[in-house]
């Protein structure tokens, strides 16, 4: 028996609860957005027509083992995308942008380095795979110029290393995120990194894409938790030291991270952990505008006293979340019972959370209500932090269930100091919301504040309309476009978290100069000479 | 009236107190060292003989005015070395290891870029040079393979612009670290970096080398103040984006960081920047012994408790510290009154210190009392902690003493994990102690833990012994290549905070990899094409 395609294949995937969408989303497609005609079903697979895989150089099969190259339609489907929105929608039609000739999987870093030196020498392209979960086209098995492809799939280097006493874990980049933390929790630690991927994502993923999770703000970005790294390049292996800190030039560590698989395959990764929390505790919080809990934010962080987790939702994300990704019924109601008491229409929702030894967790959210409430904002109690918890990954799930109903939903991210935090937002939304209606499809835009640092914040955009069926992907690439457009206009970071892979690759230069770009070219050009390590992401084209 | 030399221009300089050595000091050299014949007087600089500079091209002083290209011998002089020992040795005697054709003062980025262009197309070494404090050869004019060689003094770059919203400073790389303090203190704000050679050093020299300062475990080693760079380069300018945080692929910012000048110079730097603190508060404690001093050091670290400044010497630096370089009478009595009452021969001083709000400060430093306590540690009170505050600038000025008394003295410093901190101590103090034995002049080894990381620290030596006059180069190169293997074969980190120059840079293939070594290569190869951009640093030889 062949290998077989789960429920909702083309998407996330089965979806838990909601297994459908609740009666207010769907009430507020119809209603506000204008979407009557569900999409036409996902293909069936079966009717998918694959071609012939190109045959591959024996050196491969003879690094890793036969059975480890599989090449039959379903494993070369299931690495065919990731999950972006594209992505999912090319898969739904049947239609995927490219597939590789054959899925290949070492057990470990000589086996890794026996593939990419056969790859590199028989001009073979090498697309690293992980959870397969980029957003941004990361793992599309794109060939550039070479005549075959191969996905790399990390999943069986799964190794975990702990150092109890400097609390370092070395984690192999095959480690899907909840395996990861299991088996940190048997040894009695945790790495705290939560993105909303999580379920899926890995442990390389997270470090060749430069991950943020829900709790950085307390546990660090990943990037921030790396004290070490080493990746096998066609050209021979990178490692860096496993000290805390180094002036010995500069930081080759942060060069592979964010690499995205193009100078190499990261083999290894050494991370800091801590111990598991003894309690946690998670609080909504309304904030009487965007504006002023944005304040807020940029006062707790300059404190030194920003919660673990905090997010801050605009006007649209708080009254839209309320009713169709549900923060549970308490919550809805306390939200409620705000409006009212403030005869206000609108309100921002907050979530807060602390980690920790159960007194400091306490004292530590008693600086923060202090602050919170100086500012004006009202405690909705313990019932929406718990509700956002329990439904922290639940996002991909329920786009599934949106585009099956007939709509586009999409979000993207980016970051800037404070003090040009406000010009991004009004830029950003102002871009998407005016691109939605250009294309005949008014929508809506939500947006979040999820990373706080010192000297600025991230905004996480969310937008919804009505698709346009069969052109769903214009119609995304001229939204997507004029908010790339309006970050790059207002210097903000191309991306906070998802990563570059081809949909930010055109916006690098902007990010990091031209010379930058060279820069990274000069370098790949060192590693990988053949080219052949994921064609076409991260670098712009041309 | 051309410029002229300071007093002690050899060395750190115009000594502030001590301005001899004190008694304690003298006979310790005398009796435990053999130390009897003081150093030579450093030769008159009137007398060394300077051949006549190579002529530049014009271009050069076109670009910055003719006053601006200085060529007299008290200039080439100023700008021949750094302050390693073997610099001020070579200095003392007359004899700079090179010397540049001439000091060249660009104003602003406009001037630098058409310098480097000039210097590019002319084929003319060029040496960035910040406050010349370089302790390991980075500002050595040293010209490779070119028959030219200028010393960049970037002294004009002293631009400082503050974001007091964001808490964000943009530096000029020329700025001396009391003129930057100074500057930022007027708008209410401190960057809070404060190595020993803070009088001198400038922001510029703080970036190219991952400068770590004596507060760093509170506000932050330089690297991490860092939130953008901007590079000119030969081949053009490399910028960043100012923003919190990006996932926009490796972190081009940390390429800049610590490239110390071999693929261009950095021009700004964006820095967080903290509100000048309403308090601060130094402490002196007595922990029963270095082993157990580190552990509980690391255990603050885990904890989220570090002080600001926190410091731990070795027995051997507790006890000779308090003779030679003066902690204070107060601190004195303390300790002695401390080993009186635990009849004991040692014990190893701390110290600690907190800035920031007052009722801040009081809370964690009673949450690290009581941690230090329930260790063993003794407390000592204030006074050798404003005593060490006092004196924290004094280590170069005793140096010059020290020399000029006839003894070699040397610092050096590495990092590692908690696990491996010990192994690594015992490695190089036992090597640096047997080297000094093979040399005939046996000494002493020092070593204090100055910074402090959840995943490990940081161990910073010095050793004393006599000078075998005459053949002092010799004598440091035997014991510092001791030292060096010693913390290569413990895989430490070859520096932690002093930079590579010409005296680590062979150790830089075992520090990143032979393949890292080759992606720096691939990197300079396209920045700096001509190869003009400091010849000799960084990257090992050949």
């Amino acid at each position: 028996m062949g290998e077989q395609l789960p429920n909702r294949w083309w998407g996330w995937g089965t979806p838990r609860r909601p297994q459908e969408l609740p009666s207010a989303a769907r009430e507020l497609l119809r209603e506000r957005l204008g979407v009557e005609q569900p999409a036409a079903p996902a293909v069936d697979p079966e009717a998918i027509e694959v071609p012939e895989p190109e045959p591959l150089p024996e050196a491969i099969a003879a690094a890793v083992g036969d059975e480890q190259v599989r090449t039959g339609r379903i494993a070369r489907l299931r690495h065919a995308a990731g999950k972006s929105y594209p992505d999912l929608i090319r898969m739904r039609d049947g239609a995927p942008e490219a597939l590789a000739d054959g899925v290949v999987s070492p057990a470990n870093s000589a086996e890794l380095a026996a593939v990419l030196e056969a790859c590199a020498r028989e001009r073979v392209a090498v697309i690293p795979f992980g959870g397969g979960t980029s957003v941004v086209g990361g793992v599309t098995p794109l060939r550039g110029e070479h005549g075959r492809a191969i996905s790399l799939d990390l999943g069986r280097m799964r190794a975990v290393e702990v150092d109890p006493l400097s609390l370092v874990a070395r984690l192999g980049p095959g480690l899907p995120g909840p395996e990861a933390e299991r088996r940190l929790r048997e040894r009695g630690f945790v790495l705290g990194h939560y993105p909303q991927s999580f379920e899926r994502a890995t442990i390389g993923g997270f470090a060749a894409t430069r991950s943020a999770g829900q709790a950085s703000s307390g546990y660090g970005r990943f990037d921030s938790l790396v004290t070490a790294v080493s990746m096998v390049a066609p050209a021979g292996r990178l490692s860096t030291r496993e000290t805390p800190h180094s002036a010995a030039g500069p930081a080759l560590r942060e060069l592979v991270l964010g690499s995205e698989g193009v100078l190499g395959v990261i083999d290894e990764v050494a991370v800091r952990v801590r111990p598991v929390p003894a309690s946690r505790r998670y609080e909504g919080w309304m904030a009487p505008s965007f504006a002023e809990g944005m304040q807020t934010f940029r006062r707790l962080a300059q404190a030194d006293a920003l919660p673990d987790v905090l997010r801050l939702s605009d006007e649209s994300e708080t009254s839209v979340s309320t009713a169709i990704s549900g923060i549970g019924k308490a919550a809805r109601a306390a939200f409620d019972t705000y409006l009212k008491l403030r005869r206000r229409h609108h309100g921002c929702l907050m979530i807060c959370g602390w980690e920790g030894e159960p007194e400091r967790v306490a004292s530590r959210a008693a600086a923060t209500a202090r602050m919170l409430r100086r500012d004006g904002a009202i405690a909705l109690g313990g019932a929406p932090g718990r509700s956002w918890l329990h439904g922290r990954y639940r996002g991909p799930y329920l786009r599934d269930l949106l585009i099956d109903a007939g709509a586009m939903v999409e979000t993207l991210e980016t970051a800037h100091s404070w003090t040009r935090l406000s010009e991004l937002y009004a830029a950003v939304g102002g871009a998407i919301g005016a691109a939605m209606e250009t294309q005949g499809t008014p929508g809506l835009v939500l947006c979040h504040v999820s990373h706080v640092y010192r000297d600025g914040a991230s905004l996480y955009f969310t937008w919804i309309c009505a698709a346009r069926q069969g052109a769903e992907i214009e119609q995304w690439r001229a939204i997507k476009s004029a908010a790339c457009e309006a970050i790059v206009g207002a210097e903000g970071t191309i991306t906070h978290h998802h990563a570059v892979g081809t949909d930010h690759s055109p916006y690098m230069k902007a990010e990091i100069s031209e010379l930058g770009v060279e820069a990274l070219r000069a370098l790949k050009g060192r590693l990988d000479p053949a080219g052949v390590m994921n064609p076409g992401k991260l670098l712009p084209p041309g």
